[in-house]
């Protein structure tokens, strides 16, 4: 029987299964442990390590889930054989992800990332430009009277003085056509899809970009909706493809696909529509989560713009133009779905917090959002170009694109190593890239071509891009041996 | 071709298309119009009622898709063979979906009810007395510092600072057994409960009490489950009945059943909980929505606290004793449960801001929640003590009951009239109160005996206790003809 030596830290704030998973996880991994070496029972463990039976049961159930460990009846648990595992195609981290889509937004929704000194993220930003003081200020005279409304239940689709101040940046800003009526705010995109789905009704079919934004393939999932994935071309979405697989509706980012960058043009979403209008209940869900973030030429008007048939629901999100902590998303339905809204959803109240909603409301119309946002779109520039400019002088660095757009450019690295190993030797060094294949959908087809590393740059400084790079440029060349 | 006779009334709060709807249901379900005659086309319709198409075509494809009518292919809408419908097992109200669930809590929603005077909602509470300068100063104390970390991505279950200071106060005011990991915070119940349907996976036999809360029937309807409805007797839901109709999971209110007031005992809890444990895979949704909220002995623990094999899924609130607009509610699962979120729901960011987690956070630590709630209680009480004696003194009170509980009596009338008679005119003299049968799931049969009124206090004051009760007096004793 193997004996685990494993020092557990109350004061960690990962769960103690969740440490001990991690031990025997990485121990087996590491062959450590050894294939088919027998592991101490859950009540011995958890006598040994002095803390519940549970807690260990726990974290065996994991690694028995994910095929780390064998439970032979009567006998207790074994190690597995992992080898197998990476025969079957799958990359040696990829069984430890617990479904399809729990990448890397979960990991730093569990602060996992924080391990890493330097972390290229596409989905943090750097808050050390928030408008503080006029936050402060906006939740200061909020509360400054003792107003019993403010504790009443709200408007269920959202206060109609943020829904308001939404439409009219929208008007401006994305060239979205709608009425404060057709919005409903929600706490996030996920939950604002959980609703769309119970609006809709029924089980659909469902068309996405791949590799895409995998939380909302996760929750469409989870709703019951029957999945199709379709390929891009240089101007996203394959219209043809989408035809082939006929689903009722077809996700998509034309402003910005993420993480691709591939920005649709006019005449794909002409077709696009038209597809939509072939036939009565298909519906184009537009998620435009970080179009404010354009650095070069005009921004790129909104497809519900375009849409003089009601078949666009267009999804928008603060997480990327505030923050993705005050959970604020917003989606303007057509006028059918308004009705099927009301008629099936209108007893749901509302889902983010009336104080909330007026500060956020306040801050929009006070024009602080504005100027946060031209702040924001410069900062990132300045980031962007230094980042563009660091990695053009690298001679591992092939071809770079999805720039110009966003807070993470795509790399395509001269190598023989794949992006996964780069990834992981990298992260052995302290540094947290993306090969671009973690965003696409578990179970499909990789991509030809280059390896490819996603990196983003919102949260960092210069001396941490340059030391991240320095620290690829080392990973990329080395042996592979290494 | 049927002549419809349809009249429309624009002032009603139902939407046009609802009434077309109604009318040709019931007159299909009523035989007057009759199985194979044809309805005229929605183009006809709209002429005729001088409305949009749309509207008329909304109503149709409801019909449609309830079973009503029939499209045949270029030539129009026809009446179905219901009798078909009711062979099937099915009762003729239950293909009605959506007015199931749009009662008071829209209401409310909507801001409809503003039109009273005096309010009887068992849904309003009194925030006059709310620590606003506590909440302030929190609040205050959180902005003080510029803490980029405030505006980071948060924990997917919510912030443990939070759970942990949940878990504390479940422990020691409910006997709830938890630890932190096992608590999921969400924003709002409804929300809650669309995780747990995912997190449970599949489509569930979900049984409920009826007359309940009929926001979380529509929700777990509106998820894809099977409902059934059980009937109660003295000691709450009729176990016999949960057996007959053999559900994998039971929803229930055991402290303080919405809206009858009902407390189970422990007998009956103790039969609910071995009825979980016969089969692996049943469940119970415990929801402890306001038992902060007794007047007279002891409070009552939880039924989580009697459950020592996982079977029961606890659901709390914050709406009852803070207020429904801050939006947050949490859920503890068992370990099995946990398990499942965490494979398929763990990349769901938290809906709740971490802003507000953390003042709520503090609120609770620094022991204001404890002291609000003390507060409170004795605020209810005395409204609840005031209440109960001034209608104790009416003639036309019958019986009361529900009484030392939550914010709202029952009050049964003697009279001739109907409840819901006595409720549209108590409406037509600016006073709102609550038909018991309100809270019925639509469709299923009435209660027999004494007419019964719901009538809220937590708002009211004592004038307007006092006049509401002399209008409703006059209503109830008005002839019939009035």
């Amino acid at each position: 029987m193997h004996e685990l030596m494993i020092d557990l830290d109350d004061s960690l704030r990962k769960p103690l299964y969740r440490q001990i998973y991690d031990y025997i996880r990485s121990h087996i991994a590491d062959g450590k442990i050894s294939c088919g070496e027998k592991l101490p029972s859950t009540r011995l463990l958890a006598a040994h390590l002095q803390i519940s039976r549970s807690t260990v049961s726990l974290a065996y159930e994991q690694l028995l889930s994910e095929g780390y460990l064998e439970a032979r009846r009567g006998s207790g648990y074994y190690a597995s054989d992992i080898s197998e595992l990476y025969v079957g195609g799958r990359t040696p981290k990829k069984p430890l992800r617990k479904a399809k889509w729990d990448g890397q937004r979960l990991d730093s929704a569990c602060g996992v990332e924080q391990k890493y000194r330097i972390v290229f993220s596409p989905e943090e930003n750097d808050f050390s430009q928030f408008p503080y003081a006029a936050w402060r200020k906006l939740s200061r005279e909020l509360l400054a009277v003792d107003d019993p409304t403010l504790f009443q239940a709200g408007e269920a689709a959202g206060e109609l003085t943020l829904r308001e101040a939404i439409c009219t940046y929208l008007y401006h800003a994305r060239g979205v056509n709608c009425t404060p009526d057709q919005l409903i705010i929600g706490a996030g995109n996920e939950y604002l899809l959980m609703l769309l789905m119970q609006i809709l009704g029924g089980k659909r079919k469902v068309a996405m970009e791949n590799p895409t934004y995998r939380n909302a393939y996760g929750t469409l999932a989870q709703m019951g909706c029957d999945m199709v994935l379709t390929g891009m071309d240089a101007n996203g979405m394959k219209t043809e493809e989408i035809k082939r697989h006929d689903p009722d509706i077809v996700y998509t980012m034309p402003s910005h696909q993420f993480p691709t960058g591939i920005v649709m043009p006019l005449k794909r979403r002409l077709e696009l529509l038209s597809w939509a209008m072939e036939r009565p209940g298909r519906y184009i869900i537009e998620d435009d989560y970080d179009s404010e973030f354009r650095y070069k030429g005009k921004p790129i008007p909104s497809l519900q713009g375009n849409d003089a048939h009601g078949t666009v629901i267009y999804i928008g999100t603060f997480s990327k133009s505030i923050s993705p902590s005050i959970r604020v998303s917003y989606m303007a339905l057509p006028d059918a779905l308004l009705r099927a809204y009301h008629a099936n959803c209108g007893f749901y109240a509302s889902t983010v917090p009336k104080e909330q909603q007026n500060i956020l409301a306040a801050f929009l119309k006070q024009g602080y959002f504005e100027r946060h946002l031209n702040k924001m779109r410069r900062i990132y520039k300045a980031k962007h170009d230094l980042f563009l400019s660091l990695l053009k002088k690298e001679s591992w660095v092939q071809k770079i694109y999805g720039d110009y757009a966003g807070m993470h450019l795509l790399v395509e690295v001269k190598t023989q190593k794949s992006a996964a190993r780069i990834v992981d030797q990298a992260k052995a060094n302290g540094v947290r890239a993306y090969d671009l294949e973690e965003y696409r959908i578990f179970g499909t087809k990789r991509r030809e071509g280059a390896p490819t590393l996603l990196l983003g740059y919102g949260a960092l400084e210069e001396d941490a891009m340059r030391e991240g790079i320095s620290i690829l440029r080392r990973v990329v060349r080395e042996e592979n041996d290494n």
